[in-house]
């Protein structure tokens, strides 16, 4: 690596035998200094491979290349993704991440954050949120940079909103089913009360319908690996002759694995398994996938909601991230 | 939140009976103001609650009040919280964190990801790896701001390195065990090449050994919950007459005390199990508890790391963040 003194302004204009002022005028693209003059410095500093003083060139253009991140739950299982996701594109576009977290909900807090943030002069801001299920006030009219929302509902519709889509996650999930020739197929999953079972269950019951295929049945549960291993026992009584199960989750999907082993039922040759989250990815580097699941690219919600916050959209409006299917062995 | 006109220089200059460029360089200590003006400047602009413009502010005292995070992998299992306390602990002190990950092993990369870091002015820089087995090559000496490492070995003795406490970890273990009057010990973990591994097993055997105990068998195999299973079997047939497990980490734990269960041990009663990780705490926010645990804090390692960017200690040098134990059932 070089360690040679850094090229400076003064040398750019120098070389174009321009003041430092013109030189400085040119590269920012003034309106008063001439297109060929422009063009004498611009080929100067590349010739000489200037790198302006991002400071500098911040201030001169007002911009700060840092996003303002503000989140309810930073570490929370499911934001960590989205924050994640964030931040890394936001750093892969030579953006700096100003990370408030536990701001959202506490309005004395938010108050603070806010004006914390418009100080900070950020270029934009990026609200990520706990989920669908819980709304989160918008705060976009206190700002005058963009203001994008990822993994959180908020009670304006013309916000820029990216969210996990649940319903096309169960909607993949029945059409993977269908495609290895499943017929007889349960769906195990959490409360009925939770906005994301009634979204997988939804797009379950889509995905089966287009093939003309109702579930066989629904059973609601918990979110946990023991209520997969009674599910189980319950299909076993309620309607033996299933040949899938489309769980909630992979906790749920691990319990219905664990629990089919245990009676000695073959996967996938007797009953296919399908959970949501891809939490296999998520628990270790190197491992043996069991399961066939829908990950929701939470980072990838994080992603698409970072590159708006740089440069939005034309039109706000909620809009879905497309999950992916990762097959594993039990289908 | 109020919507007023923010108080500007050109206010507090007004108030305090000086030109706006007397003001600046009174907020900015600048010697050629007499205290006396500075003592008025500075009355006046805390009476208005003047908020100096942040980009302003950094570009007269030459700081962006950006920290670089320079990563390996950001979103491997173990540098994930690591980089997430950090993020978090740099926003909590309004430092905005540039985050490059993948950069730091590919030669090319990291000289454009050395000079990029540079010309943006950070403040710091903070380089998170991916464990202490791996060594990263030293950057310190291409900075001229301060370098921490959190999570990674360096070849520089003199580096600020942040690191969790595998030793103490073992140790933490064995003195929990012990005071739960447990004398014969059995320890599972993975490979014995594996450096957390070794210095895990050290601690563990000097925490027994304080009490007067050797651990009765060390098994070594895979950090796998399988491996866990198979151990039972072996221990069985080996020590049949142990009382407690110190498992490698928490997933060979599960296993144990999966087998325990199936084999109708009573757990602690018969046998205490305790692991390392604290994974439960990951795995999903609301969850019953099945195993203690030794948590690694590092979350904790990428706090204590952003504090010493932004204020280092007089002297660098390997600094290793203390452990905490999770009680559970299992002991």
């Amino acid at each position: 690596m070089s360690t040679q003194r850094a090229v400076r302004l003064s040398d750019v204009a120098a070389v174009a035998g321009v003041s430092k002022a013109t030189a400085s005028k040119a590269l920012n693209d003034s309106p008063v200094v001439s297109p060929a003059t422009k063009a004498r410095v611009r080929e100067a500093a590349e010739r000489l491979d200037f790198r302006p003083n991002a400071l500098a060139l911040s201030f001169a253009s007002g911009r700060s290349r840092t996003v303002g991140l503000l989140t309810h739950r930073a570490t929370a299982t499911f934001s960590r993704p989205v924050v994640m996701g964030a931040i890394l594109r936001l750093g892969s576009r030579e953006r700096a991440a100003l990370v408030f977290d536990g701001r959202i909900d506490a309005h004395r807090d938010m108050t603070e954050s806010v004006r914390t943030l418009q100080d900070r002069r950020i270029d934009g801001l990026l609200v990520v949120g706990s989920g669908y299920a819980r709304v989160t006030p918008s705060i976009t009219h206190h700002f005058d940079v963009p203001v994008t929302y990822a993994f959180a509902a908020t009670d304006d519709p013309e916000d820029f909103v990216f969210l996990p889509d649940n319903e096309r996650a169960g909607y993949l999930a029945a059409r993977h089913l269908v495609e290895r020739g499943r017929t007889r197929v349960a769906h195990v999953t959490a409360d009925a009360d939770d906005l994301a079972v009634r979204r997988r269950a939804a797009g379950f019951r889509r995905g089966l319908a287009e093939a003309g295929i109702a579930p066989l049945v629904t059973l609601h549960g918990s979110w946990r690996r023991e209520w997969g291993e009674q599910a189980v026992s319950l299909l076993d009584e309620q309607q033996p002759r299933y040949d899938a199960v489309f769980c909630g989750n992979d906790h749920i999907g691990f319990g219905v694995l664990d629990a089919l082993e245990a009676r000695g039922r073959r996967v996938p040759d007797d009953v296919a398994v399908v959970g949501v989250d891809n939490w296999e990815e998520v628990v270790i580097d190197q491992k043996l996938r069991r399961l066939t699941t829908i990950d929701l690219d939470l980072m990838g919600v994080g992603r698409v909601a970072a590159d708006n916050v740089i440069e939005p959209e034309a039109d706000g409006g909620e809009r879905f991230v497309e999950p992916l299917l990762v097959h594993g062995p039990s289908t």
